[in-house]
């Protein structure tokens, strides 16, 4: 798949507790680091709360404009799980159970000797068009409609759903990185690395710094589809490092 | 300040380091914690990447629609740290070097012996019409402009700067929480959890399953502003764990 075309994706966190400041979203890098190895950008990240209109809102904004758009959170069995009721409404179709949906749930629950209660068969339910996508962690599953995925919250099973659905997924070229590291302040080298990101750029180069009790240091994060295009660039900030006085130390990714 | 105005907050983070999975946002939650306290709601969170473009539209989206927008991120010395270039454009003002700010960087780099070169010379600068913000770990200030306040990506300090802007903020009544756990699968309170709901509707009621080697649980979450009205939904969900045969556990927040 060596075309020019970039695929894109945004991710939609559905989640009260993620605003609230109640539990950190772990989802974001996963689902970025595996989207990377396909070949497509995690463009952008929105969190938004369990209110229906944000939902509705947020997802016909993003499916319009990403090449995939993945959604966590919200598709438990209570009252404030509302994102399948949220995603048909977005795509103006109705909601429905779903037979292969409910079928799944039947057999878990009779394995298990849970009852599947009404509230459980909600869980059952995906707007009228769309593929399921598998829960091997605890059978309800989640859903694609077009370009949209549905994945649970809880990581563990988000993880479990995007390891089967990710075989739908179509990219283009992975980008590469390089990360190379040195004491130097930020400033000593930013100068340098300006007119570095001027001679090369089709780099993606970012410059993170951090302090710590070994005081100062900075990390040049370099991205590119084609290795000898970035690893040009790369020798060019290991040159500037060492022009500086530091020692260029090359970080794993 | 009781007053029935909802104050709202938005937190748009600027950072290809968090798009690429590299890093973990760890801002989140403090800024979340810290608005709760302060009687103010995060509504939205957005990751846009380090274009232009992109932040120039997040951020004028998102400062006509809330109370006050937050930024995190990209106001270092280098050439990828654009916010305050993009912050001057959404507002339609010029950026210049701010006098106050300068001097804050001169005195700093006097202090340590770095030479206050170029690149650093660009942490002075701020959009016309923009009031400081101090940032007591490195100098380099942030800034607000109207009701965007625009503060640094590295957690310490980001969070210093938090803590010198936030008496300019004005908030409502804090919303106050309370967290019943228990180790019952969520399935079954969901119907009961959805009638409390019904009754107690202007109650905020989260359910969070987790699912543990020690089995199920699931954590019911209430928040409001009175702690009467508060006490009383809880005290239903209380009744419900027990009701199922559950053993209600009271959670730390």
């Amino acid at each position: 798949m060596a075309d020019n075309k970039t695929y894109t994706a945004a991710l939609l966190i559905i989640g009260n507790e993620i605003l609230s400041g109640r539990t950190t979203d772990a989802n974001v890098p996963y689902i970025a680091g595996r989207l990377n190895a396909l070949g497509i950008r995690l463009s952008e990240v929105r969190v938004v709360p369990d209110v229906e209109a944000e939902i509705v809102d947020a997802l016909n904004a993003l499916r319009a404009r990403y090449t995939y758009v993945f959604t966590t959170g919200g598709i438990g069995p209570t009252h404030d799980d509302i994102t399948a009721d949220c995603v048909a409404k977005a795509f103006g179709v109705a909601l429905v159970e779903d037979a292969e949906a409910r079928r799944r749930l039947e057999e878990r629950y009779a394995e298990t000797g849970i009852e599947l209660n009404e509230a459980r068969l909600r869980m059952a339910r995906a707007p009228v068009g769309a593929v399921l996508i598998d829960n091997p962690v605890s059978a309800a599953p989640g859903f694609q409609i077009e370009n949209v995925f549905v994945m649970a919250g809880v990581p563990k099973i988000m993880q479990a759903m995007f390891e089967s659905l990710r075989e739908r997924l179509v990219g283009g070229d992975p980008l590469i990185s390089r990360s190379i590291a040195s004491r130097l302040p930020e400033g000593m080298i930013a100068q340098g690395l300006g007119e570095i990101q001027a001679r090369h750029q089709g780099v993606d180069i970012g410059s993170y710094p951090s302090y710590s009790s070994a005081g100062f240091g900075v990390a040049v994060v370099l991205r590119h589809t084609d290795r000898a295009v970035l690893n040009a660039a790369a020798r060019d900030v290991i040159a500037l490092i060492r022009d500086m006085g530091g020692e260029p130390a090359e970080q794993e990714m």
